[in-house]
């Protein structure tokens, strides 16, 4: 505790992005029969691919996306050159996942409110968009979803998969539902699934939405509202589980948020209920900005998603018997400042997979950033996944040299 | 974390309880000069009473209550025998805090809506409920209105102040106002002020209210309407910080909320964005009983005291200088899952006490149930509480003998 943060990190300079990317869009007629006993027909998925699949298309590395993110993993848009990729600091040329080694893919996932078939999307039995009546979806149906892309960009067994987070557990679904088809599996700042307190702050996220009169029992499209006041206090909610206890104290403290030169006043009370703290005004803004752009049901959704993940439930919460069918080699990664998904909940998964005789490396960093450190550009964090995916690299090279 | 957590205490025997008890009301016609520079008069405060008043009065002890408490600290009332005191296992006759040898006092804090005159009260200026034009109050000046109560019930020094969380606050800054008048503060579960974790959740709970379109500006009153959305939301928030962690676990863990004797139904999800996890079950329930009593500018008001409090802010935040002019002998007690008010927070008052040479009994008890462990009876912190008070009441009872 209190121990000194260091300033962020800068992100590389733009010389080593992957420059202007475009996104592309594949669909797919046949039914995905859905973990629910529902199924969707007629959607399609958005991606985007940096680098170049070898030859022996052995190269390809698949990046799972977390609660708030998307395909855009890397690079910029021609035409929204702000709009950097999330994962920019990790994937590029010369970055820990190198574009000059892998192909690497970010695909968005089933019900996401950023480009693939979503509550957002027309319904085809109405012609209005699904709102509620989109089927609710589970961390398996993604990856199977991912499975049928893979197939269709040729791709019979990626060199990687990888996600932070709620991607870290699509990582680990992958491993087990397709063991033959993901040679290295890496799951960051990941948890073998929820604990209760984490579906309980879900939870509140989700009444906070659901009860928002806006929110017209999901249906909200069709009288061109948004429940903004229920987004912007799940976003508030998820932002205090994303810091640290400690980096929120150093970055906010207890300062009073003052636009007066005046000292004598920036350092008084003003007795209001309205904004009186940094921490109050950034908290907002973060939930205002989320409310603006992010879809309520794909909220939902996503953290259903989140709370539904349990590989273990099947084997009596046996999480060593669920991750027996997995063969990669694992990467786990953790951080001790977040108590999201703790070091110990990576742990666990370690534990389980070194029953079953696999090859894990763990590595459990001392970030003081909380569950956002894996998003950040931690020197230790880096240089751990760049040596990791750099060995990869070379097995691969290696294989296709013979 | 995971140590088994032992069952629920039970409560005493009905047979030690203070039995039947009164609430009574005292009117201050004298306005009340605030922090903030305003002012209340005409105002009333709420309190009981428990045990007999000495001849010497120097067996007086103050409960000063938290959040969601009240001046009803132990007993049942005649025509309410379901709502005993939130603090009858810590007071009563052979209890912790015996009020066979104390003269027990509970009062209700200014602003609060269980009596004494708060938000819900008329405005003398307009003959309609203050609403929002109720003034912002700080724990300090719930102490004055405190002090004057104790002034017309004759009590010029307290024996002990006494509270838990909020209530620990109280106790701490009747320590420092009125050091003649307190010969013992107990503190527990507290701390010298809010961390910034503490009030980022205090403020999403505040904008889940302010926000809910009922709340109309703090006017729901005039439009027969209750904020009962984000009442909801708030109150959920706050249990999940109240638990710890493992104690969350352990009582409802992943389980399945199901009406149906099919075990095999119970095993399996529904896929349903309503209540499929029991802790969902318990949180809205905890948030509609709340909703249903709880008054929406209270609880604003309340958070706000709490967000407020730092006496080392006057201070250049040096806690130590802040509590110099304390003299009383200090209890201070934590628990080791308090996420919300951790140990180390207890340890930075003891610390402080400390560099000012005072007499403090520091006890950090290992309980699993976090910030909820004040309210109830482990058997370790009730020992440390009723020796604390037992030595007291010798001392008391010997002053009198003289």
């Amino acid at each position: 505790m209190n121990q000194p943060i260091p300033p962020n990190f800068q992100p590389l300079a733009d010389a080593r992005s992957v420059g202007v990317v475009q996104a592309q869009r594949m669909r797919f007629d046949e039914a995905l029969p859905l973990r629910s006993g529902a199924s969707i027909s007629g959607y399609e998925l958005v991606y985007e691919t940096y680098g170049t699949l070898n030859a022996a298309r052995t190269n390809a590395v698949l990046i799972c996306h977390a609660l708030n993110a998307s395909h855009h993993v890397a690079g910029v848009y021609a035409d929204d050159p702000g709009n950097t990729g999330w994962w920019d600091n990790m994937v590029g040329p010369g970055k820990p996942v190198d574009t000059e080694r892998f192909f690497v893919i970010g695909v968005n996932n089933l019900g996401s409110c950023f480009g693939s078939t979503g509550p957002m999307s027309p319904n085809p039995a109405t012609g209005r968009p699904y709102g509620p009546d989109f089927p609710v979806l589970t961390v398996e149906d993604w990856v199977h979803a991912q499975a049928r892309l893979a197939d269709r960009l040729g791709i019979e067994r990626f060199a990687g998969v990888m996600g932070g987070s709620l991607g870290g557990m699509q990582a680990l679904a992958w491993a087990c539902l397709y063991p033959q088809r993901v040679a290295h599996c890496v799951a960051i700042a990941s948890a073998p699934k929820l604990s209760t307190q984490n579906i309980a702050f879900n939870e509140v996220a989700r009444r906070a939405i659901i009860t928002d009169p806006d929110f017209h029992g999901g249906r909200f499209y069709d009288h061109d509202v948004v429940p903004k006041r229920g987004l912007q206090v799940a976003r508030m909610i998820g932002h205090i589980t994303y810091l640290s206890d400690d980096v929120m104290a150093e970055k906010f403290g207890r300062t009073l948020r003052r636009h007066s030169s005046d000292a004598a006043l920036r350092s008084e009370y003003q007795f209001t209920y309205d904004i009186e703290f940094e921490i109050e005004s950034y908290l907002r803004y973060q939930g205002e900005k989320f409310s603006s752009y992010f879809d309520a049901n794909t909220y939902l959704l996503i953290t259903r998603a989140l709370d539904y993940f349990d590989p273990a439930l099947a084997h009596d919460g046996d999480l060593a018997r669920a991750l027996a069918q997995a063969t990669a080699d694992f990467l786990v990664v953790s951080f001790t400042t977040d108590w999201r998904f703790s070091p110990e909940r990576s742990r666990e998964i370690v534990e389980a997979l070194l029953v079953n005789g696999r090859r894990v490396t763990y590595a459990e960093v001392d970030a003081p950033h909380g569950h956002d450190a894996f998003l950040l550009e931690d020197p230790q964090y880096m240089a751990v996944v760049r040596s990791w995916f750099g060995r990869i690299a070379d097995a691969v090279a290696q294989t296709e040299a013979v």
